[in-house]
């Protein structure tokens, strides 16, 4: 008997535990540990002065895995497509523009069942690239959607390939 | 008697074809056609009024394939190890610094033997990023050996990773 209701209490426990975790992780972006080796796609700096200076100011690169890629070349994006949008300081001096210290990492992972609500679109931002230091976190819907929705023909994404 | 003839001619221009092809393709670095795909190092703007901008001026990105990755990380370049140096027009206007036309495509092929008098490393320009316009050529040792000697304790690699 004691036996039983050990087990029962374990399990309900388990079941308990394992509750919790799906929901805290359901709609969390996954950190895209690897982007670095991922297919760059394009570049920009942003300078003082432009209106997304505040949020976008620096060098910014784009990455893309290779699912995401397939997205670009087809217009829309399958599920597990993720980009990454990485930002650096960057300092101009002596007539350069140099990479420095990142300031932040957003991403867009696509899985059309868990973002549904998002245009099928996890958004994520890791300030200075930091994995467990989530800037957007519920917030995306205005944060991150309300902008990118002006691109919905582009599947919400902003950038394009290039050569 | 005539076949003969014919077939010692064709025989002659064949040998004469082959030959010519080893000579003009031995010291030539091959075309990387998958750069694109290949790690991004980093990145840096050159504006005007740098030393360099006659040269280098725009925005480069610098691509390394794995075996360069290695290198990198090694201190020292296995052969087979390829970095691109991908120099685009950089345009300035309303805040930004974009990437516009593709002005050359540097690359560094590091085969020691075949290499051997520039330090290991074959270097070649192609203008525009076309395969077939080869702007280095038979200049390397002056045209980029010269200066890539000042990085021999990084075994002539002036680029170093970052996060």
């Amino acid at each position: 008997m004691i036996h039983a209701r050990t087990t029962a209490a374990l399990l309900l426990t388990a079941a308990g535990l394992l509750s919790q975790t799906a929901l805290a992780a359901d709609p969390a972006v996954p950190y895209p540990a690897d982007y670095r080796s991922w297919s760059h796609v394009k570049s920009m700096v942003i300078e003082e002065g432009h209106p997304l200076f505040a949020s976008f100011g620096g060098i910014h690169h784009l990455y893309a895995n290779k699912k995401a890629m397939k997205g670009y070349a087809a217009g829309k994006f399958p599920d597990g497509s993720v980009i990454a949008f990485d930002l650096l300081e960057a300092t101009r001096a002596d007539g350069t523009v140099t990479e420095g210290a990142r300031k932040v990492l957003g991403v867009m992972h696509k899985d059309s069942k868990r973002y549904a609500a998002t245009g099928g679109w996890g958004f994520e931002g890791f300030g200075g690239g930091a994995a467990d230091k989530r800037v957007v976190g519920d917030n995306a819907a205005t944060a991150c959607y309300a902008c990118h929705t002006a691109q919905a023909a582009s599947d919400y994404v902003f950038s394009k390939t290039r050569d």
